[in-house]
């Protein structure tokens, strides 16, 4: 089955590619514009038709590699 | 308010980035790990509390700016 799962920087870390696109927004008519946080998005095929296996197996994974967990937050769709 | 996209490589385009986190998935004991699709996550904060709005406008950045039709597929979620 697939598991989507969504990385974020935590909050106060700085984002500087969000921020690009946020003034790059701004220049292009969308002027009410906040913020942009950017994150990362994974989809991942596992063996496996078991849902809760699954997302044990990607909550690992997101530990191990994913996520650096210092400065970012996982969540599990 | 907020609003959430999440920016996806359209199916059969190449995912090498990817492909390199499955690769070191599978060399870390997760070896049922049969494919990883890497894509985009944003975090928009736009000046209005109409979600429908909102949302319209978050489209048109998506089609704009933030995803590149010719190869990915945007969901505001």
């Amino acid at each position: 089955m697939k598991v989507k799962v969504i990385v974020t920087l935590k909050e106060g870390v700085l984002d500087p590619q969000g921020k690009a696109i946020q003034q790059t927004l701004n220049g292009m008519s969308f002027s009410d514009v906040k913020e942009v946080r950017q994150g990362k998005y994974f989809d991942i095929e596992v063996n496996t038709e078991d849902e809760k296996k699954a997302k044990a197996k990607v909550e690992e994974m997101c530990k191990k590699l994913l996520a650096n967990l210092v400065i970012e937050n996982y969540k599990i769709l």
